[in-house]
C-alpha cells in the first residue's frame, strides 16, 4: 500500500496510551478511536458518550474537565442524539475529541475523570443520530453486477451507473440499533410466472446486505450544493449497516419506482460513529477505474478526494444459526472483503446528492450499498452467495441456507489496519431474526 | 351521485354559522372546515391555529375557552409542528375540533374568543408537521398510464401496478410549505443517445406534479402491521401537494432504483391539514375497477373502504408567467379533474405501507402520486399536457411551454364541494419557479 496524503493528528499516535486500562490494546476502541454514541444507563438516563476500551466516558459529565470550547460541544451531547454536536461541524467535533484524548491519555487526570465512565455492558446504546432521511446508495460495483445479472441476466449493469452515483431515499423511522430483533415482513411476493397472481405471505427471501453507514454532520441550505472539494467536512463518520432485504418482494414491487416494502420493515445500525479524525491513516486512493470507464464528471472529481478519498476498511459478516448457538458453536463468517469495494468515493456521494441544491442535515444516514468484493468469500449478501437462492450454502454443522431462516444472527464487523498505526475498530452491527 | 354511507356530525351542519364574519359563505374556510395549522405571527411566535375565514384561531391561547378535555389537546398545539397533537388520535382531534365549531358558532362567546383571532393574511403559515418520512405512491392510474407511455412505450402500466399501491421514499428535508420559491436544479441529463455520454446543467424540463399529500396522524408499532379496516383512523387529513419533478435528470437517473434527485430538489404543500371530519360528506364509494382488473388482496379490501373511501374533491392547476403578471393578467387554468383518480384509496395506502411491518409516525406524508383525470383537461404535469415536451402548449397571451420557464408560478387548488353542504376548500399550494 502507498503512503497515504491524509493529515493525520496526535490522536493517530500509536504510542499514546490511555489509564483507562482496558483501552490499550482493544481491537476496536484504543484511545486511538474515540468513537461517538449515545448510551441509556440503568437510572434510564440517555446522553452522548465516548467509548473507551470496555467503558463509555459521559461527555456532559465531563465538561468541566474538557476546556472552555470543548465544555460547549459537549454540553451539546446531553440530548438523546448527536444531531446537534456534528451540526456544529467537522472541526468543533475535532476539537471535543482531542480534549477527550488529552483527558484519557494524562495518568494525572484519572482521579477527576473515571468518575465519569460506565461499563459499557451495563449500558444500552441507541441510534446515534436522529435519522431525518436515510438515503441508500448502490456504490458496491461487484454487488450491482451479481445483483444485476440475477434481475436483468441481459443486462446487468445500466448505461447510467459509471456516470451516476446510482442511489433512492429508505425509511428513516425502522432505522434500530444493533441488537434489535429484526421481525420478518411479509407482502406481495412475484408471481411464480410471468401474468399469474401474486403470493402473499411472510417473505421466504429474507436477505441481509453488507453496508457501511455514512452520517452527515453539518449539512447544507436548500439550494446550495455541497462542492466535491468540500464534501468531507460534512461528512461525520462511519458506522456499520445492514439493510434487510426481502428479496421475493422486491421482485415484484420495485418497478418502476424503486425498492419499498422489501427494505422499509427495518435496518440496523452499529452504535458507534467512528469519526473521520480517526480513520485519517488508514485514508488511500481509490481504486483506479478499469480502462474504458468514463471519467467522473467534474462536480464527482477532485485531486485529493481521488487520492485520499477511500478507506482501508475490512468488513466481516457472520451467521449464528440457533442449532449453532444451542451446541455452542462459535459464529460463522460468511465473508470478508474492503470498503474500497465502492466505486465511488464517500465525497463523491455527498457531492453528488446535494448537486440538485437537495439539503442534507446533521445525522441524515447515507448508505454505501452492498459492498460485495471482486471475489468469492467476498460477497455481501445471501442473495449472492446462493446465487440466487439456486445453490444453497453449507454451514460447517451441516446445516444449508439460501436464505434466512427464523432465530438466524447476522453478526457485522470491520475495523482498519495498518502498520504503524493502532487498530480502530467499528464495533458490531449484529440482529436476530424473530422466531 | 349516490348519498354518502360515511357518518357526519354537528360540524358537517350547513346551516351552522360563526360570529366571524369573514367565514360565513367563505370559499375555503367556513365554519364546517376548521383546518389545522401552523402559524407564525410578526413577533416571531410559532404555534397551531385553525383556519375559520380570513382569520386564524390560535389554540394554545384559547385553552381556557375549550373545555377540560379539548383544553389538554389545545395545548399540544403549542409547538411549531402539529405531531404532537395529532399522535393522540383521530378521536382526540374530532374532540378539539368539535370544542372549536362549538367556541366559533356561540355568538355569546365572541367576546371572550374573539382576541385569540388573527388575520390570516398577516401572519406566515409553516409546514404543519415536521415529517419524518415522506413516501410517494403512484396510484393515479391515468398518470401512470400516460408517463409509462412516454418511458416504456411498449409497456406502460407494469405487471405489478394492479395489484400493489407501488409507492418509493421521498426526501422529507427540502419539502416546503407554499409560497416557498423554487430554485431550478442542476444533475446529470439523459445522454442525447443511447450509448453517449450525460449532459450536466440546470434542468431544461422541470415539471410539476399534481398530488394530494394524505397526513398520517397516530402511527403504528414497528412490526404490527395496521389493518385495512382500522387505516382511516391514522389519517389525519389532506393538503395539496407540488411534487416537483425534474424530467430529464429523472430519465437518466430512475433505473433501476427509482427517482432521486429529480425529485429530492423540492416538494411544496399547503398549509392547512382539512380533516376527514371536514370532508365526511364528500366521502363516496372508491370508482368500480374495469371489468378485468384483478381484485385487491384481503389486506387490502374492506367493504366500508369501497363504499366510502374515496373522496369527491375537485383539484385545479394554474400557471401565472411572468409576462402575464407583468400585463395583469389572470392565472391560466392548466387542469381540473376529481381525486377518485386514485386507483387505491388513502386507506389502501395504508394499509399497503405497513402491511410488512413499517411503522408510520405522526407527522408522515403520503403523496397519492400524480392525479391526471381520464379526460383531456384533467392532465396533472406538463409532461402529459405536452405530449413528453413534443407538443408545446400555448396560453392565452401567445406565449407557448412544454416544460416551466424561470418566472413561472404555479398554483394548485382543491375543494370539495355537494348540495345540501358546505363548500370545503384546501387553500392554495403555489411556487415560483426562481429566476
Amino acid at each position: 500500500m502507498t503512503d497515504t496524503a491524509a493529515p493525520t493528528d496526535f490522536t493517530n499516535d500509536p504510542s499514546a496510551t490511555s489509564w483507562v486500562e482496558s483501552a490499550d490494546g482493544h481491537p476496536d476502541f484504543p484511545v486511538q478511536n474515540l468513537p461517538f454514541g449515545i448510551f441509556e444507563t440503568s437510572d434510564g438516563r440517555v446522553r452522548g458518550g465516548v467509548a473507551i476500551g470496555e467503558s463509555i466516558l459521559c461527555l456532559p459529565a465531563s465538561v468541566d474537565l474538557l476546556g472552555d470550547e470543548a465544555a460547549d460541544l459537549a454540553r451539546l451531547a446531553d440530548a438523546r442524539d448527536l444531531n446537534a454536536l456534528f451540526s456544529k461541524g467537522a472541526r468543533a467535533v475535532s476539537a471535543l475529541r482531542q480534549a477527550v484524548f488529552r483527558l484519557l491519555t494524562d495518568g494525572g487526570r484519572k482521579g477527576e475523570a473515571q468518575g465519569h465512565l460506565h461499563q459499557a455492558d451495563a449500558c444500552e446504546l441507541h441510534v446515534p443520530f436522529t435519522v431525518g432521511d436515510y438515503t441508500d446508495f448502490y456504490s458496491g460495483i461487484h454487488h450491482a453486477v451479481n445483483i444485476g445479472s440475477l434481475f436483468r441476466p441481459d443486462n446487468p449493469l445500466l448505461p447510467n451507473y459509471k456516470h451516476v452515483p446510482i442511489g433512492y431515499h429508505g425509511r428513516s423511522s425502522s432505522i434500530r440499533v444493533s441488537g434489535t430483533e429484526v421481525k420478518r415482513p411479509t407482502g406481495q411476493k412475484k408471481p411464480a410466472e410471468d401474468g399469474g397472481d401474486p403470493g402473499f405471505g411472510p417473505s421466504e427471501r429474507l436477505d441481509y446486505e453488507l453496508e457501511m453507514a455514512i452520517w452527515i454532520g453539518e449539512g447544507n441550505a436548500l439550494g446550495e450544493p455541497i462542492p466535491i472539494a468540500e464534501a468531507g467536512r460534512h461528512i461525520a463518520g462511519i458506522s456499520i449497516l445492514n439493510d434487510w432485504s426481502a428479496r421475493d418482494i422486491q421482485a415484484w414491487e420495485y418497478q418502476p419506482l424503486g425498492p419499498f416494502l422489501a427494505k422499509n420493515f427495518n435496518s440496523t445500525v452499529s452504535p458507534w460513529v467512528v469519526t473521520m479524525d480517526a480513520l485519517a491513516p488508514f485514508r488511500v486512493a481509490q481504486p483506479e477505474r478499469p480502462e474504458g470507464d468514463p471519467l467522473p464528471l467534474p462536480y464527482l472529481l477532485d485531486r485529493s478526494d481521488q487520492e485520499t478519498g477511500a478507506l482501508d476498511v475490512t468488513m466481516e459478516v457472520y451467521l449464528s444459526t440457533k442449532a449453532m448457538r444451542d451446541a455452542g458453536d462459535e459464529p460463522h463468517r460468511l465473508s470478508r472483503g474492503p470498503m474500497t469495494a465502492m466505486y465511488w468515493t464517500a465525497a463523491q456521494l455527498v457531492a453528488h446528492h446535494s448537486v440538485n441544491g437537495c439539503n442534507l442535515r446533521a445525522g441524515d444516514l447515507l448508505g454505501t450499498g452492498t459492498l460485495t468484493s471482486g471475489e468469492d468469500h467476498g460477497k455481501g449478501s445471501l442473495m449472492e452467495l446462493s446465487n440466487g437462492g439456486k445453490t444453497p450454502i453449507t454451514l460447517p454443522n451441516g446445516e444449508t441456507r439460501t436464505f434466512l431462516e427464523d432465530g438466524d444472527e447476522i453478526i457485522m464487523t470491520a475495523f482498519a489496519e495498518r502498520d504503524g498505526f493502532a487498530r480502530i475498530g467499528l464495533g458490531e452491527c449484529r440482529a436476530t431474526i424473530a422466531g
